[in-house]
C-alpha cells in the first residue's frame, strides 16, 4: 500500500509526498500535530494540515530567520525566539558566540517533546545551558518583558490557529516593547504568491512602528511556492549596511556571507508588495 | 466531480492543481502535450508529465531566461532560442530594441500551434517580423551555423525525451561553435534539490568549453522544488561585471536591475555544487 501525505496549500494546489512512517498524528491543546516520515524530505512535522519542517530542506528556514538578524545586530547577548519548539532556530543562533541567552517561548509544549524525541538534529540544542525554554503563550511573553531583548525571532505557523495573534499589529507594538533601544526583530511573513495581501498589511504596520524595515527571501521547497518572506524589523541597524566582507563564515548550508544583502534584493513583484 | 492534475517530480513528492477543464491530451510525434485549465495557475503547459509553463507564473522563467544575457552582451543583435516553442522566451527577448532577429527553433510545431491558440498571452509574439520561427531540432541547427549568434539561450525541457541531448558537451560545444568571438549562452539547469548531480556535471562541462561560467537562480513556483538555476557561458562579457545602475528598466514582473548581480549570488548548498 502506498501511502501520500497530500497538503493543500490553496484551496486548489498542493503538494503530495509519499510517506514510509506516521509516528504521531494527535490533537494537542492547541493544535493537529503529526510527525511522520517522508521518503523525499526525511522526517516531517506537520501543524494544523502545515509543514512546519523536514530533515532535508530545515536549514533553509531555520538559517535565515537567525543569520540575517544576528550578523546585523553588533552585540546581540539576549535573544528571543516566540514559537519555534522544533528548536531550529535555536540551533542557528548558539552558533553566534555573542549571544549569551536565548530564550524559547513556545505555547505548545507537545511540539518541543516531539521534536526533542522525532528530530534530533533539529531539537537537539534545547537542552544547552544556554538556552531557557518555556512553554507558554508568546503574545503574554512580549508583553510581561518591556526592553528586554536585543533580537525577537518570531518562529511561528501562518496565521491560522494559535499563531493569528502573531500578525497583528498589536503584536508588532508589543514586539518594539519588548526589544531593547537598539533592538531589532525578525518574522517569517509567508509567501508573495499566495499571500500578497498578508506581506503588503504586515509591511505597513511594522512600517508604522520601526524606524528601519526590510524584507528578504529564501527558497523552501515544502512551503507554500517556494519563496518565502521574512521581515526584519529595526530600531537601529539597518542589514543592509553591514559590511559583508568582515562577516564570519559559519557552519552553513544556505546561508552565506554573500547573501547577506543579495537575500534582501527582491523580484519585482514582491518589491511592488512592499514599498 | 474534482479533477486534480498530479504531477510526480520525483518518485516520491508532487505538485497537485485543481483543474476546470482540459483544452489539449495528446501524443505529438515527439511528447505527450497537454494543455488543461487550473484555478491557482491558470492555463498550464504540460510536457511529458511536467509544467512547463503556467499563465500567473510563466514571466520569472521567462524573464530570467532572457534578461541576464541580454543586459550584459553590449549588442545582441541575433538571438537564437533552442527550444521554448510557447514563445515565452521570444517575447521577452523583443523587449531588448538592440535585438535585430530572433530566431525560434522548436522541435515540436505542436507546442507552437497550441501555445498560439491556448496561451497568447506567452505566445503573442511569434509572429513579430523580428522574429524567425523554425520548426527543427536544436541540435541539428546549432550545428549547421558556425559563429552566427550573438547569444543562444537553451529553453528546454529537463533532460529527458527530445531534450536529452541538450544537455550533453557536444552540444555545449556546438554553442560555442555557433556563437560569435563574443557571444554568450544561457541554458535552464534545473533544481538543485532533486537535481545535484545535473547541475553539476553541465557545470563542469561548460566550464571546460567556456571562460566565463556564472550560475544564477530564480523562484518558479511550479516548478520542482520552485528553486531553479540556470547556467550562463560566455566567450567574452561576464554578468558580473555589468554596472547595473546604468541598466534600464524595462516593463517586467520579477527581474529588474537591481536583481541583475543578487541572481548570481547562490545559497552555499548550491554553490557548492558548481565551485
Amino acid at each position: 500500500m502506498e501511502l501520500w501525505y497530500t497538503e493543500k496549500q490553496t484551496e486548489n494546489f498542493g503538494i503530495t509526498a509519499k510517506i514510509t512512517r506516521t509516528f504521531v498524528s494527535e490533537k494537542t491543546d492547541f493544535q493537529d500535530l503529526a510527525m511522520i516520515d517522508t521518503i523525499e524530505f526525511g522526517r516531517m512535522l506537520v501543524l494544523d494540515g502545515m509543514v512546519m519542517t523536514t530533515i532535508k530542506d530545515e536549514f533553509v528556514y531555520h538559517e535565515m530567520v537567525a543569520h540575517p538578524a544576528l550578523f546585523t545586530h553588533p552585540n546581540p547577548e539576549k535573544v528571543l525566539v516566540v514559537g519555534g519548539g522544533d528548536g531550529g532556530v535555536i540551533r542557528e543562533v548558539l552558533k553566534h558566540p555573542k549571544v549569551k541567552k536565548a530564550v524559547l517561548v513556545e505555547i505548545d509544549g507537545k511540539v518541543i517533546e516531539y521534536s526533542k524525541k522525532y528530530l534530533p538534529e533539529i531539537a537537539g540544542e534545547l537542552d544547552n545551558p544556554r538556552v531557557e525554554v518555556i512553554v507558554n503563550d508568546g503574545y503574554m511573553h512580549i508583553h510581561d518583558h518591556k526592553a528586554t531583548y536585543d533580537v525577537i525571532m518570531v518562529d511561528s505557523t501562518e496565521p491560522v490557529g494559535p499563531a493569528v495573534e502573531l500578525f497583528t499589529k498589536g503584536f508588532y507594538q508589543g514586539i518594539y516593547d519588548a526589544l531593547k533601544d537598539d533592538g531589532m526583530f525578525v518574522a517569517q511573513t509567508d509567501n508573495p504568491w499566495f499571500k500578497a495581501d498578508l506581506i503588503k498589511t504586515v509591511n505597513r504596520d511594522v512600517k508604522e512602528i520601526f524606524p528601519i524595515v526590510r524584507v528578504y527571501c529564501a527558497n523552501i521547497p515544502t512551503y507554500p511556492s517556494g519563496l518565502w518572506t521574512f521581515t526584519l524589523g529595526s530600531k537601529k541597524y539597518d542589514p543592509l549596511q553591514v559590511d559583508e566582507a568582515a562577516l564570519p563564515e559559519i557552519s552553513t548550508k544556505y546561508y552565506t556571507p554573500r547573501l547577506h544583502k543579495a537575500a534582501f534584493v527582491l523580484p519585482r513583484f514582491v518589491e511592488d508588495l512592499v514599498k
